[in-house]
């Protein structure tokens, strides 16, 4: 099975999060799918607009594959070289030449929200859910990543969605500015399409432009990368190996601060 | 008849883009004389508060005037010149010592949009209409105009309101952050002079000593000259001059991404 | 009377500001003992959060002791030292260790808004009142008060705030973004404290880098001190005398600008 998968429409692409039995939890293969995927996509300039969905109705993407902490994110060491994967796709998306547009059904939580960050625009169904619940597996969100999150819902929103660690609705979601527009459920697909096409429908240069320009006019803080290296201490803790131990057993955490 | 008609009374200007007939469509005189009219007005110290308006019911203001095109913006050249004016206009707009609030009937769309955007408040009728569709003239917001709208509404929306282009409410435009406020279309007048009344009221040091400091603490990148200049690549695209036939010709553009 | 009561239930702190007959107004030992009282809070590792509040259902805090102003606050250069303590107790928040949470009931205006901004989250009964009149005393807010406020609400909203003085409710303030959530009257503690639970639920550690990557990723103008001296230039006016003696003998000031 793919972990991506890409279908087009005229000059719409749609890139599919592949692993709906499992709420398209992100893999180490799905990160790397993702990033080349839209690379490639970046590169075709007879496109006009991206789709990013996750397949089936139950979730655009429910977070990272916990399987995988134990093999591939194990301390801080590990954890820094998948950390680069995963900022690596995010800058993919983000720096998709074509215009992105995020269609949310069900779970857009941990990663997958963090990917939905990354789109231009996100349009969810009424019953669509979101959180970042880190703070219960002892994980932190890198500078990388959280910088996404600030420039999309400001301080005291991504502080309350991190501190938290709350998973949330929709109407709350577009209070909150993490979406810019809520539909039925049975009307994502067609919104979502509708707004594709009157980007598709547009000059496309101008598009480009707008989004070189805005990204251009984006302030940053220039994080060093000693201190980039912060955002995966967290793996090297007791409580991180709580954390996914309790996720693991179902059971609540009882953490340590160590 | 005059481009911008200024009023009085006691301490509140009323600034009015005068050309009812269509929509007080801006063009060169009247971005010319609306920049006069500003500086002007920040320099009577006798002044508390500056209300900007559109004359009549139907429109603060419907953007460009297409019929310039052709003469005044054929070109990049020209069209650098152009926006030289618009990019002075727009600061003394923006810097104006006295606080200014935008009142909003009707149509507020593109070039109306961007000065309603450098006030430092807004209030509109339930039935006033936003968005800036220059997409489909094949025209770019150049980075002086940009900033503006970042500034109000952050990164998501605004690439939301230049990439689908699309004219939208007044509920959306309070959701957004494009206006501070929205009342019944007939209270407009009521409200905003309600508004600029208890603006009057204060202390005026302070009110000017408070837009200092937030334009002070205002973090702007900073664009180099030949930077600047590629917004106004757009007026050399065949793009452009379909978009404009287009609009002109009341036809759908097909453009090229050339 | 303590003029800060701090109580603590398990491992979650509250800081009360205790003045209730005066709706918790804030006067120099107020602020001095707030400051001591985050800083040695922020320092004891075994706490998960702090909760900030008011004395009584009345008021988080109504602002400043007007009364103090003759005495502690009657020029510039008294004004600057005064400053200065408050600079420093609304860093002691912000930057306090642990998360903290203001539980808002009542009115949360001037100084009293400030600190809440201050918090890393704000929770809000429905008949809460929020603003900062200052302009009505011929003051203004520094820059390092008004640099809250702006990464909070943004320049538009805080202009708004500081140019037209007005006090405003609940559900304007959540819409303006001063508050993550509004509840009934009667559920703002048991809201507040579920907030509070949920986020000493997490991972300590967690919540600690999350709030330093945040603080390191915010991009703020740098102030050279003689602009920051600007921010205590009101207090040498004549406005500011009269907006004082206005509100003091309960009549409408008279401002000269001057």
């Amino acid at each position: 099975m793919d972990q991506v998968v890409v279908t087009r429409d005229e000059n719409i692409a749609t890139v599919a999060l592949n692993n709906p039995q499992r709420l398209n939890a992100l893999n180490k293969p799905t990160w790397a799918r993702l990033g080349e995927v839209l690379r490639e996509l970046s590169a075709d300039d007879a496109l006009r607009c991206v789709v990013l969905r996750g397949a089936g109705d139950k979730a655009f993407a429910a977070g990272a594959d916990i399987a995988e902490f134990a093999t591939e994110r194990a301390d801080a060491k590990q954890a820094k070289v998948y950390g680069g994967l995963i900022h690596q796709t995010m800058q993919s998306v983000a720096q998709c030449k074509h215009p992105t547009v995020a269609l949310i059904k069900g779970a857009c939580v941990g990663g997958g929200l963090e990917i939905a960050a990354c789109c231009d625009m996100r349009i969810c169904g009424e019953s669509s859910k979101f959180g970042v619940p880190i703070n219960k597996l002892g994980l932190t969100m890198g500078y990388g990543e959280l910088a996404g999150l600030l420039a999309l819902v400001g301080r005291a929103v991504a502080l309350e969605i991190l501190l938290e660690g709350r998973v949330f609705g929709a109407a709350e979601a577009l209070q909150k500015r993490l979406v810019n527009r809520v539909v039925a459920d049975d009307q994502v697909e067609t919104e979502a399409y509708a707004m594709a096409r009157r980007i598709a429908a547009g000059a496309p240069l101008v598009a480009r432009w707008h989004k070189q320009f805005t990204e251009r006019l984006s302030v940053r803080a220039d994080v060093a990368p000693a201190e980039w290296d912060q955002g995966f201490a967290c793996f090297d803790t007791a409580d991180y190996r709580e954390g996914v131990a309790a996720f693991t057993g179902k059971r609540v955490p009882k953490f340590s601060a160590q």
